[in-house]
């Protein structure tokens, strides 16, 4: 850490020193100079201005080998809190975490449908006024608001500039227009890319470890974490795994090319699949509506999590496709591990997670050097709330490290 | 660089200054203290040692603006050399580079074949023993031989423990073996992954660009250097882009899995495509023998590039399913630039460049936001053992840089 040190801002050490008390629990004063590199005389300054500011605290007195006691510190939780927001069509899941990162309360609300952006984010942000009152947290103890969101970006502009289809929400300056309206920074990210931080974050994954996590909601996204480091690509646009070719005879895909895995697996293509099977339709009452596509989705996830054979073998069709991509990402990228994250496994996960898992046992490239793990979300649901929440306690604890390079925008 | 110097051993300081020389061009003793952050005492020792060992030379004398004439330094190029070979079936290409990592001599023989590993390398080395005494190099000068090779790797056991069918050359202990016969050290680098690191050396990439290497030869490889570094992934086996399975209904492969871009768009495929059409085959000569397979496809590709309609079809075959490979890796991982590389593209890597680039332009999924730029290599057929000296030098040069994580075998 002392590499970081030298001309790091004020803020920066502050930020650093605060880190090295989340990460150690309970240290000393002595500890901090040792592990920062800097003189007992900084460490003295930094610790009393981070008391001031409440967040950390005084606990007990160590327990020294003979010398002079000496009074321990630890991170004050539930000084500042940090609101996850995961944004999906058909259910927005919100987490407020504290300083520590454990989760105070998880609220979920409609998804945003067909909604406008304007009307969603003013649905969601009175949601928010409503969870903060009922659990009695102090807004002025926010330290923002992080979105996981699906589209395509532009992190430059903070709106997209896409071809056609783009979405009304891809156009939305959605960062600029929620921090005007809830008066907190906020910060938007890539779901799928959320929820690579959220399984990095809640600490299954070894920091050294090249690893994915493969959200799927209304599409596919693959979050990628190489070299302990959350990899964005050139435009923060990295994962879109719902645009790789698995058949190149396919049927054509909106994004304009065609056999694209979305297009095959999704569970748009489920729910289309089990229409044209007559008496399954009936026994499910499906009825095919677009507004309804990802209930009726789950209506057949849910049967196929039950056993109803017609069901299963539609979930491992489109597990089945969804193995060939994941096959040929990873050897692509020599992973060591995909978590399957996200509210498209949260009914038949385990059906995915059987299929996927024996692909690449029998097939990955490099089997016969290391596996390549397959398991589900732990957090399953949340994954992409909590990375979220994660990335705006990043932006306080951690901007001294290049895990950060998102700005949380005012 | 400051960063690095703490906790450096002497060594590290030693190549960390060598290349602060090296990419300052002519440099004074003060300019190395002012970027390095040591004392001008330490850098008078480090200077003192690295001129005694020769690796660089003082010149002249600096402009100084009324103070003391300050003498200034400079890299001795031709005080060192590195070697880098590139191991292909059907040609070897040797470089020899001086310390600045200018090409000092350039050789190609006859490629590897099936020649057993043990009969290559003892050839292989003759053939270097040759190059140094016809070039007048000293043999002490050589800092060590890098070889850029295909096939999976097991980098921590320095042989394979491959699933069947793993070629004789994935079992082999190549660097060891090498490292034997010449006295040298050897490192082994995946030959895609060794374009990829040729390219940034020889300069055209920014530091800061998400960029990939395809490399053709018998198959497919894609090196990656993402965030101004090398990607090597979990094993050491990144970029096995040619078992992208792009068309799930596709032909067998010998991986165990089907519809893998090697099998649809692989020199060896083409030359089976030519082979069908009874005419063209008379024509070109082609007798299918396997030995012949890549002399066969290079026929091939040089009509095409002639204009010939017949193989013009075949080559915008094989690019039609390399572009859909392509498509999806950069849908995947969202990079600024692809550089076509490797002997496969040496004929008609005009129509490959053709076909990817306008598949690129026209269905990138970012492709709104920025382009992904197709170029041909530069380097050409070179960039692999340009790339393979390239990781030699760095050894020696930049340690304290984490692209250097491979030691050097000795």
């Amino acid at each position: 850490m002392t590499a970081n040190m030298k001309g790091a801002t004020a803020a920066e050490t502050d930020s650093a020193i605060l880190d090295l008390i989340r990460s150690g629990g309970v240290v000393s004063r002595i500890n901090l100079a040792n592990s920062s590199g800097l003189t007992g005389a900084s460490i003295s300054r930094i610790v009393k201005r981070l008391l001031a500011d409440g967040l950390i605290v005084e606990t007990g007195v160590g327990d020294p080998t003979g010398g002079k006691p000496r009074t321990l510190l630890q991170l004050n939780g539930h000084s500042r809190h940090a609101v996850g927001i995961s944004l999906d069509v058909e259910v927005n899941i919100f987490v407020i975490t504290d300083l520590c990162g454990d989760v105070v309360v998880r609220q979920e609300s409609a998804g945003i449908g067909n909604e406008s952006p304007s009307q969603a984010i003013q649905r969601v942000s009175g949601e928010l006024n409503q969870m903060l009152s009922s659990e009695g947290i102090e807004r002025s103890s926010l330290l923002g608001i992080g979105i996981a969101a699906a589209g395509r970006q532009d992190a430059h502009h903070h709106v997209l500039r896409a071809n056609p289809p783009a979405t009304e929400w891809e156009l939305f300056a959605l960062e600029d227009t929620l921090s005007a309206t809830t008066g907190l920074p906020v910060v938007v990210e890539n779901d799928s890319t959320c929820a690579a931080i959220g399984e990095f974050w809640i600490g299954r994954i070894p920091a050294t470890a090249d690893f994915a996590a493969l959200y799927m909601a209304n599409g596919f996204g693959l979050g990628l974490v190489t070299r302990g480091d959350v990899y964005r690509g050139s435009s923060s646009n990295v994962g879109e795994i719902g645009h790789m070719v698995v058949d190149v005879d396919g049927p054509d895909c909106w994004c304009g090319s065609r056999g694209c895995l979305e297009t095959l697996a999704a569970p748009k293509r489920i729910v289309e699949q089990a229409l044209e099977q007559v008496t399954l339709a009936e026994e499910l009452g499906l009825r095919g509506q677009p507004a309804d596509m990802r209930a009726e989705a789950g209506l057949i996830f849910r049967a196929a999590s039950e056993g109803h054979p017609d069901c299963v073998a539609l979930i491992e069709q489109s597990a089945g496709y969804l193995s060939k991509a994941l096959l040929s990402t990873t050897n692509l990228l020599d992973l060591d591990q995909i978590i399957l994250a996200g509210p498209g496994f949260s009914e038949a996960g385990s059906i995915y997670l059987r299929v996927i898992s024996e692909e690449l046992e029998r097939l990955s490239f490099v089997r016969a050097v290391h596996p390549t793990k397959v398991t589900l979300s732990r957090a399953g649901m949340d994954s992409a709330s909590l990375g979220a929440a994660s990335l705006v306690l990043h932006s306080r604890l951690t901007p001294h490290q290049t895990t950060s390079r998102l700005a949380l925008a005012r």
